[in-house]
């Protein structure tokens, strides 16, 4: 397919400088540019590639500057990242999809699958689970008895729903499984990356919320709960029983204690330890137990000098004695 | 199946305060509590709920007295949590187990392959490996050539038995692989969650010794050894050839050098750095790198106060030498 | 297979000191010798077990000079452990290789496959995929439409290459999804780990560069490139359109903030956080923000003494308070 900026500009409501019948019919990052193609400029630090780009279009925000001429065509609109999604999902809807539960996929007799279903190769779908209207389960998802999942909910390769939450009881020749016997609730519009695990509840149910986001390799634990389009980057951690607000963004790595409460929209930075119930919406943490980022950083720095300090103090200490003795 | 307070204190040798005769027919979280269902008491924290839980029946230690009165019956244990988790187990025992070799399986004819095991559907098992009577082995888990699994050991989907360690030498060019011939042991009782990996060892074996529990996602290097009934949270890693003793606990995100060896009963917080041998028996280390975490605890906190200690300190530098001065 | 002391010094251009007819048959790290094993003595810390082990041969440095005698034939060589892992790979490489299509793999009908490439029951090849010759792909891969894998690339098992980066955009009610439209290139040479994750880019490729390896559960986000020969140890985290150097090495449970560049030969040790572009090559980091090691082992080291440090300092600020009262 072929598209001219005129029309491109059209579909999203942006506003062309340059030759409105430039042709493109692909995409390419800026840096990475070629004639034919679309790309965008929205972080900043990108912004001396657009001078010297190869793509016919470039999406640009309204308010950007110039300083020099460029010999691509430019598209201006509010928001060159927005813009260049809606492009993308355009672009997208109009590819065909995989739908259908592939033949090598299992699916217990008991499930219950939806319309417009997607069950690749290889993914396990238990006893009783059900599927909403919608969603796609990529190869090798395993999706343990009983777990339900909502409607267009995506659920990348590798990843495993539902399996034992780890617990178990010392006693004096070892340790005694606690049998699991919840579920996990996975509600509509979530997406989960590859390779994550969401454990089921000993009792009761682990739930993700609608519009949640996760990323790969995340550990959710048994008995926890992540609030309303709350997205987690990739590598995070949840002990048992703890419960994410809604609308918190979470870095890669991050890590949190078990039976705790964080509160809504709270931002927590990458690779942050978190140990306690936070305080309330709208809170920034980072840093391992977390703090408020602001004193984060400035204590990194200063955390350099420490072994300068260290001298310090003990040279202050030294004149300190001699100020006393010769007084 | 229904049974009354009566029957389930009797089971766990408790003693019934309310009605002998309240039914139950199922479990629930004391948060989440309905009628017909059984709940437990065991964190303090959730003791307020025992004032609203609409459960039939609480179990609670003997030892707790409430401050007002409570509207289910209440059963009187020793420890509720070791309670709660036998009538689990009584329970899951009563529940249908699947057991067999799926048809959808991949079980090499070389391998040997116990009495009451379960193999799922998807699982690979391959050349050489043999699996104790009793073992469990759920979709997507692929065991590699000629490892050896236990008895009544449990492995959750995804995970990873006897890929090649990861092990490497330079060249001028890049990197030659050292051939990894050793294998995976994986003793009697233990459990491993969901996406999680055990290396083969370069020569000799790796060994995960009799009643282990690993949670998901953790990474087991070649050549490490984990002594009998250390317990290890998600996402723990452990670098090669290191040797954790028997006993010992591990918070999540722990990480491990190689080469180290950690003693009996070490409790490693969650997202340590270990980076040299234990002293003895019982240690607790956290931080990383890791140290006392009484130490490590006082120095978080401290740390908020360096930019304002670092400030003091020049300004104390400055009044000492107005001091010498004036003298 | 049944060979001399004579005949492996032969082999690895090494010269025997001891009996030139000892037999060996198999290979056992040093500190398990049994009789007919070659061992090797590499790490000085294991040179005690020269003195006692049952190994009928081991290979050592030319320039390693023993206290006592010992039972066992030296085979003296450069370096120890080059020649070891030649041995392995002689040894490798007399092995029977699995190859082929197994009937049990997903290979779609689009995708391309080399000569001699081993593709494993349970691994999905998805559309339009390529795969080079001499590749070996394990159980429970998944390859995602479009991806191309080079020549003599191995992925372990569980291992997904090509899922969805993680991109969406917020509006009022939730994200948006971005679609991720690029591809993921693995070029010649490279071995990823069990349950790694590379993630498709949103527009272009993620590349992973000639002679790279990777080691298990490491997350590789969408649009990163990783240079050549680089090598990072497991549980190893990359946020979105990084690019690290070639022959750089990363310790395990590092990360990584997107859009930042590494350095060549840049050394980042276990756990770090690097949070921007490294100076030049060579550089070595530790710590989260990642720091010169030497200054993180001091400032380490000067931690535990925080609390006593923060308290001298506030007895001295008393003590100038005196002093200048006095004066």
């Amino acid at each position: 397919m072929e598209f001219t900026a005129k029309q491109i500009a059209d579909m999203i409501g942006g506003r062309v400088e340059g030759d409105e019948q430039a042709k493109i019919n692909t995409f390419a990052k800026i840096e990475e540019g070629k004639k034919g193609a679309i790309s965008f400029l929205s972080n900043p630090k990108y912004t001396p590639y657009i001078y010297e780009t190869e793509s016919s279009v470039v999406l640009i925000n309204e308010d950007v500057e110039l300083t020099q001429p460029v010999s691509c065509t430019l598209i201006r609109v509010k928001n060159a990242y927005e813009s260049v999604a809606k492009l993308l999902q355009l672009y997208a809807s109009m590819m065909p999809k995989k739908t259908g539960i592939d033949p090598l996929a299992f699916v217990s007799k008991s499930a219950k699958i939806g319309e417009n279903v997607y069950i690749a190769p290889f993914a396990y779908i238990g006893d009783n689970v059900t599927i909403g209207d919608g969603s796609r389960i990529f190869p090798h998802v395993t999706i343990y008895d009983g777990c339900k999942i909502g409607k267009n909910v995506t659920i990348h390769a590798g990843s495993v729903i539902g399996a034992d939450g780890f617990g178990f009881a010392p006693n004096q020749e070892g340790y005694e499984k606690i049998p699991q016997i919840g579920i996990v609730i996975i509600e509509d519009d979530v997406e989960i990356g590859a390779n994550t695990c969401v454990d089921r509840s000993t009792m009761g149910q682990t739930v993700i919320h609608k519009g949640v986001k996760l990323d790969n390799l995340i550990q959710v634990a048994h008995n926890c709960e992540i609030g309303e389009n709350t997205v987690m980057s990739a590598q995070v951690g949840l002990a048992g029983s703890t419960k994410i607000g809604a609308w918190c963004m979470v870095g890669g790595q991050a890590g949190f204690s078990g039976h705790i409460h964080i509160a809504d929209k709270t931002f927590i930075g990458a690779q942050s330890g978190v140990i306690s119930n936070t305080k309330g919406n709208g809170e920034q943490l980072i840093g391992s137990p977390a703090i408020d980022p602001k004193i984060f950083f400035k204590a990194a720095a200063v955390t350099k000098r420490l072994p300068d300090m260290y001298k310090e103090l003990a040279a202050l200490r030294k004149e300190i004695e001699e100020l006393k003795k010769t007084k």
